[in-house]
């Protein structure tokens, strides 16, 4: 039944029968993350990071109604130029699927299709959470549910800043989440190395990672695992800088009455306005280590 | 083992052995919905409409605590004008079929029992949602979280703006739940055919909305799909007048210092007495309906 | 797979093959909840009530990575006594499981162990619920979560009044899980018999309550059964008193501007200081009270 819906790039496909390492990667970030050309340069990039790393890429999209479990170079340019990119979460799957469109996976949809491709490692930038304000708007994202029920462990550098963290961690709490440093005590928040709150538990390599997501799984407590992976010391930003960019940010916000579900977008822009190049090369940069280290745990998760 | 809480009519045991396409009804529209005559009249319009659509109407309500699939004339009108009827949602079901009573079921309940029986598409009136206040009383509706993961979909005419439809359509993206608009881009809001909020996609025949429906439960996305079909327009109150209404309640509410959980039935009281006979008039055409897209569905689903 | 992680005592284990009732405990109430050694005396105390009720007490802690069903009076000296015991909600067990470390079960987790060894029902104190000020911090005890989808019924005297009990209920509405009054009518409050909260369902006898759980369970409707059991007259605290200790703290607690996540264990700390004695002495009275009640319902769950 599965298999009608499921299309395999031949290299995954032979890593499948291979028993070889999987991890998989999402493809909004090449839709709608990066600009051209930097877009496609990095997920190649990211991907070759991962095979010399003893594991098999597999980027998820959907294209013409099929779920993509690998795609092609032609199929990476697609997705990194074409307008006609839908952005994919949980919801949006069967519409676009039986209507046979294409969609760019966000972190939920990237996480639903790895678990039913049987890859267990996504590695990805950073992951949505509870949105500033969320308190009377309710704007959560739905990669929280997933990690609440879908088992996949996700390699990220934490969530950004522009989210409220600290509401983030609480509603994962809530639903039974591990949030796992990756030798670090300080969860990162995406362009920095740390924030004001602790992971859960840390660990130093990635065979105790392995461990850890493969007794939750054998448990049976269903669920992703947070691997929080802080972005290269070289091309962090400063603590200070991200926060005041983000407070002259939310002044002006206030300042022009946008209020709500208008604060993330806004945000978002101010943020690429000041930090101009330096976000795109962090990004990058997060992204590539956050591939070294989710190899290194889906080899050991094959073991 | 599921067999001792179920007792099917004959007509929708028959459609089962037959393979013919069922659609469920709930009861709470009878019980505590509508008054007598109109709720007997209608709830017998209503599956009329459903065989003329070829498929089998089964109204479905906890009677002596059985879990009936498909009801009686005189089951019909025992609903209709008992007093001793509980309204049953999720966590009422245990209780009132080990004690053996009586109850009708919303939109949460009606849902569980129809998947319960195997019965993929549910015609009602409106769902649930989340309540004004909601940020400070956290009163959301379970259907909700039935709408999260139990497989049946539902065809309503929207939510009631009574309820707050921005922070409903969140949480609903949340949870991955789609709201499909039958041939509409806006969301319907009960009593009107459009509201300020999009759906999340739009449909304009029972054939693409059975694709969605049957990709989503063969892709294991459990849960349930919103198929919101508005108001037929001959029907439909006014928006400017309905958004009246309900400012008008609520400046009312304010000043009596009604607030929290109590804004929501004050707000009910308020239109019936506002609307008067519109309203009641409205909610059966929309129910009717409701009942004709929900039969061509059903139809389509069972090929 | 499973048996690798769970450990039976001699005594559960011949219980289970015996086909006994058996009634899960949990322990963080040793390592976190009394003092020494009133937690050793109320731990063997608790157990002896299960056994004198016709089933078998099953205390539930991780010892070195291994999740204990049933623990020696040395394992429970070591957890009541020891400075290395983490406190193991449904985040925690993969970790403290994976790296061999000690921790004392929550609500959350003893039910998820529970559940993994077979058991249906669980004795404690008090339930987790949303905290005070949830609104704005999020703040939500996981147990609800577990509530929501663990199949064990949960014996309690209600939640303590330091969160808040309506927004709690409300929460477990919309999520389906039934809140039953044991003998009541009202919600219990731990070190008070009632609540300005009504229960949704009263049972009067382990029967009826047991009849109830089975049923819900039968129907597929996973999750928990709260049964809420009123702490005995003779060492409930007054409302007045209780009501009156918890103002005068969240006025301190205002004066000091303490806030958010700060409330709760002020509060906490607050009660236990202007209540001494007589808390100790009415949590101990509870809890033993809730395993008679609890032995009741799984002796009659076992027939
Ligand atoms: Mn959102
Ligand atoms: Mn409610
Ligand atoms: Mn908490």
């Amino acid at each position: 039944m599965l298999e009608k819906y499921l299309d395999y790039s031949a290299e995954v496909l032979e890593a499948k029968k291979a028993g070889k390492a999987i991890v998989a990667l999402e493809s909004t970030i090449i839709s709608h993350g990066m600009p051209y050309p930097q877009n496609v340069e990095t997920a190649k990039e990211v991907e070759d990071i991962i095979r010399q790393g003893g594991a098999v890429p597999a980027t998820i999209a959907i294209l013409d109604g099929k779920i993509k479990i690998g795609i092609s170079d032609e199929e990476l340019e697609f997705l990194a130029t074409s307008n006609d990119i839908e952005k994919a979460s949980r919801r949006d799957l069967p519409y676009l699927i039986a209507t046979k469109k294409n969609g760019a996976t966000t972190v939920a949809a990237t996480m639903i299709c790895a678990e039913l491709a049987g890859i267990e490692v996504f590695v990805t930038g950073g992951i949505g959470g509870v949105h500033r304000e969320a308190e009377t708007t309710m704007d959560i994202s739905a990669d929280l549910q997933e990690l609440a029920k879908t088992n996949v462990a996700v390699v990220c550098a934490g969530a950004k800043s522009i989210l409220d963290i600290g509401l983030t961690m609480e509603y994962l709490e809530t639903n039974g989440v591990p949030v796992v440093g990756y030798e670090t005590d300080k969860l990162p928040a995406f362009y920095t190395r740390s924030s004001e709150f602790d992971v859960n538990f840390r660990v130093d390599d990635a065979s105790t990672a392995a461990d850890l997501i493969r007794t939750k799984w054998e448990l049976g407590l269903n669920g992703g695992v947070v691997i929080a992976n802080p972005i290269p010391e070289e091309h962090a930003l400063e603590e200070a800088f991200i926060t005041n960019v983000i407070e002259t940010a939310l002044k002006e916000a206030k300042e022009n009455n946008i209020a709500g579900k208008n604060v993330t977008p806004f945000l978002l822009g101010k943020v690429k306005e000041l930090t101009e190049g330096t976000s795109l090369t962090a990004n990058i940069a997060l992204v590539k280590h956050n591939a070294v280290v989710g190899a290194g745990i889906a080899v050991k998760l094959q073991k």
